[in-house]
């Protein structure tokens, strides 16, 4: 049986953008309809969010990210801190790439190393892994963890270059631990080397933060502002991915403006045509909205493999969220995964097509090829004929065993596209917490985490002085949390790590771990 | 209250290995007990399997790859296989190494693209990422996808260094699409170059092969044995994975060391003690024996960020299964994701915390630091220390909400350790098929997609043929469907790919697919 009027009457296209969503092999709500007055609500929700409210009332602040794309619509003061930044952004890049802020040692500086974690990191390794070829002015690198391990490997990549290595360092406050940790590796590398990292140094902070004085202290070459109006996972636009952008010499006035067209045509109150609106009524519908199904991100275009991380971290941290925002426990979220095709055809699929059926998929097509050889494969055949064809046969596959998904095209990657691309995915969030009431703009659940964190750590000093202070004598767990009145399995984690790291200190396994001896060596 | 007690009661060590697994945060079965009988039916399943026995039914076949590291258990005509095939690899690596296979321009070969997909990439591009430094004799690029960008791209980076560039082209029977689309854009690269693909080419394939019979026909330097009893997703520990290990230089003796130990712990029948049952025995439990909680990878450790990946392909194919072994629909399957600790912590954890409880988490620890530049970020405290508080703080927070997680321990990254790792999960995923009674070892959904893509293929040629024949004639989907007797839709698809690629081919947007105009220009 065709399929085509039923296709027909389920695609959305904007042709201006050069997008289509294919929404035919989703069991979608009828007439775009959705829970009773959710729609009508999220509109209206949009429409305040836009117009300045305070749309992240656990936090109370303005939710900023559509402005970024459309500073005539923000309200006065943060228009101004719009075009100022990006004034700044374009004047500081174009001063590298000239020449006039080089490297102190001499000659212009041919890499970047951004410090950053979460949305400070992903944002700017996406655009650069989508966007840009070896003709980029710079490279990029990354610190996005606080792994010393890491840390080193990236260092013995950059080597040499180290002396002509701009250093950016992304954060809101400058108290997030990996990124004040990776400046610091940084800066001890920089000193071994011989170099200043004040000199080499870049700060994007809120003004007045911590790591804004700390730049100031020490004389960095500059300060570019962050917002607190502004999340980390939505920031892309602002000087956090419009800065590495325009480093790399990336169009980010391509990238702003296909946001921006994205927003206008999402802006339509008409549900059935606005892309973005479409997008979550698919997700609630194919999740019973409660993240019944997972969202399986599917790119058949290599540049466009971390898109399906970055949608991740956009869709999970935004909409994972334990109360509604009346306060209700609801437990929300969407688990997203995937990488690219066809390679994942070759990893996966087998369960998509055959076993348990929990998840949609997002097929996104990419419909010129890009950068090809002009070769052909078979007679009058392509391998991007090929690419498009296991893009076509999946999406059948799928179908024939009863899978949903969406099929979205864009014409090219770009960065008009990709700007359009994470403006639908932000608008299609922003909608899909207001049809099932959630804040999408905090993430109260991080917190426990990192203070649990913080109590490892303490205890892990304690643990360090009290091994110290009997050094000679075998230790259990037991014995130190008794003298230290702590837990004797922190304890035990904490010794461990310690003798693992620590040659002083040695460990003779007992059958059990309460039986484990640790003795730190006589100084 | 503590959890000392009930976490050694739940704790697997295995010392020899440096391996240890925390299950005190998941709700076990009691006594390691799982579905009636199923426990002891995979051990005996399992041993079948080694002495032999088809395991995997539907294709008549062996299940070889628990002998590549104990050939001295393997039937005698697959035991002199793999020990020729080793020596085959070592030979060839030390060959290169010293420069007596060289690039045909002069010169040591410097860098490996290894050209294939699944199983035939996903393993070396792990062992590559997780194992190699700088001190690596040559360093590798993949094509793992037929996209035209992005074999560009590699070839952009690879640049000059194509001249001393050593080819490893993978693939079974030759006849997977990628791979063979990849290979011709090599060959079409080397060719622009001024270069013989074929002096810089090696085939690992299954003898007598189309790519065997090819790379004979072509004079490569040298062709290397694939066996059909070795499963893609578990052909690391075969010449797949094992020539690029030895030719970057790694300890592919540890590597199947550390994996044959693991599999001699492994073999225990005391499924209390057995890590790799009480693996499967814990998936069975968080997912009721059916999937229904998500396995989320989470390596503290920027080297591994590939294992979770790795796992996705290893898990979801061997388990994402329509039928059971008596041929009733069962649907089975895990979705498994993840990246990397702390990053995702500020990705997703948000989500794992508060949201959805549709998962476990399995934290892998990596008990040394590696590589560390030895400073403190705060006094007495280090990066390394960070990162095992954001283990643990992650750990505890998502444990005082209710939510299952998994610790798995080693001592470190090397080549051992890893293919210990990669033994444990093959042994438990072999074990939870059994438990459930799959086939783990074949792969029937994947040949609908490529079938249907097959049919796309042919259809386009159609539709091109079509077009030239009526250039200058203005056609619909529809016009072109009536003549082809085809599906307007699926004509529809091949126009618009055609238009976006094709200077010669215009479209005319209507307001509906259906209205959409396309014309090839008269020559």
């Amino acid at each position: 049986m065709s399929n085509w009027s039923h296709y027909q009457s389920r695609l959305v296209r904007l042709p201006d953008l050069g997008v289509s969503l294919d929404f035919s092999l989703l069991q979608e709500y009828p007439e775009a309809g959705g829970p009773e007055g959710a729609v009508a609500r999220a509109f209206a929700d949009m429409e305040a969010l836009e117009a300045g409210a305070v749309a992240n009332p656990d936090e109370g602040r303005r939710v900023g990210h559509y402005w970024l794309r459309a500073p005539q619509l923000a309200p006065e003061d943060i228009r101004e801190d719009i075009e100022q930044a990006l004034a700044a952004v374009r004047e500081f890049s174009q001063a590298v790439h000239e020449g006039s802020v080089a490297a102190p040692g001499g000659g212009k500086f041919t890499r970047v190393l951004l410090i950053g974690i979460g949305g400070s990191a992903l944002g700017p390794q996406l655009v650069a892994d989508a966007l840009t070829g070896p003709e980029a002015p710079l490279t990029i690198s990354f610190f996005d963890n606080t792994d010393p391990d890491g840390m080193a490997r990236t260092l013995a990549e950059i080597g040499d270059d180290l002396a002509t290595t701009l250093c950016l360092v992304v954060s809101k406050s400058g108290g997030t631990a990996e990124t004040r940790n990776g400046m610091l590796e940084a800066e001890a590398a920089f000193s071994r080397a011989g170099l200043s990292f004040a000199r080499h140094s870049v700060a994007v902070t809120c003004p007045g933060s911590k790591l804004d004085r700390h730049a100031e202290f020490e004389g960095w070459l500059q300060t570019l502002p962050m917002a607190d109006w502004i999340g980390g996972r939505t920031s892309v636009m602002s000087v956090v991915g419009l800065l590495p952008a325009a480093l790399l010499g990336l169009d980010i006035d391509a990238f702003l403006d296909g946001a921006a067209k994205m927003d206008s045509a999402t802006r339509s109150r008409d549900a059935q045509g606005n892309a973005a609106m479409r997008l979550a009524l698919a997700w609630h519908a194919a999740g019973s909205g409660k993240g019944l199904r997972d969202m399986v991100v599917l790119p058949y275009r290599d540049r466009l493999v971390l898109f399906s991380k970055y949608l991740q971290q956009l869709v999970m941290e935004s909409l994972g969220k334990e109360e509604d925002l009346k306060g209700r426990k609801v437990h929300q979220g969407i688990a997203v995964y995937g990488n690219k095709g066809s390679t994942d055809q070759h990893a996966y699929v087998q369960q998509l097509r055959d076993g348990i059926d929990n998840f949609f998929v997002t097929f996104i097509e990419v419909r010129r090829a890009g950068a090809t050889s002009g070769i052909e494969v078979e007679p009058g055949t392509t391998s991007a004929d090929y690419l498009q064809g296991f893009l076509r046969g999946t999406r059948s596959a799928l179908k024939a065993s009863g899978r949903q998904s969406i099929t979205l095209s864009v014409e090219d990657v770009d960065a008009r596209s990709l700007g359009a691309l994470i403006a639908l995915f932000e608008r299609a969030v922003s909608f899909y917490a207001s049809l099932v009431e959630i804040n999408a703009y905090h993430q109260p659940g991080v917190e426990a985490g990192k203070k649990a964190a913080g109590g490892f750590l303490r205890l892990l000093s304690l643990v360090r002085v009290e091994l110290a202070g009997r050094a000679g004598t075998p230790l259990t767990a037991d014995d130190v949390a008794d003298s230290l009145g702590a837990d004797p399995e922190d304890v035990f984690h904490a010794l461990t790590h310690i003798a693992a790291q620590d040659r002083n200190v040695s460990c003779e396994p007992g059958r059990v771990p309460s039986e484990d001896a640790f003795t730190r060596a006589p100084e």
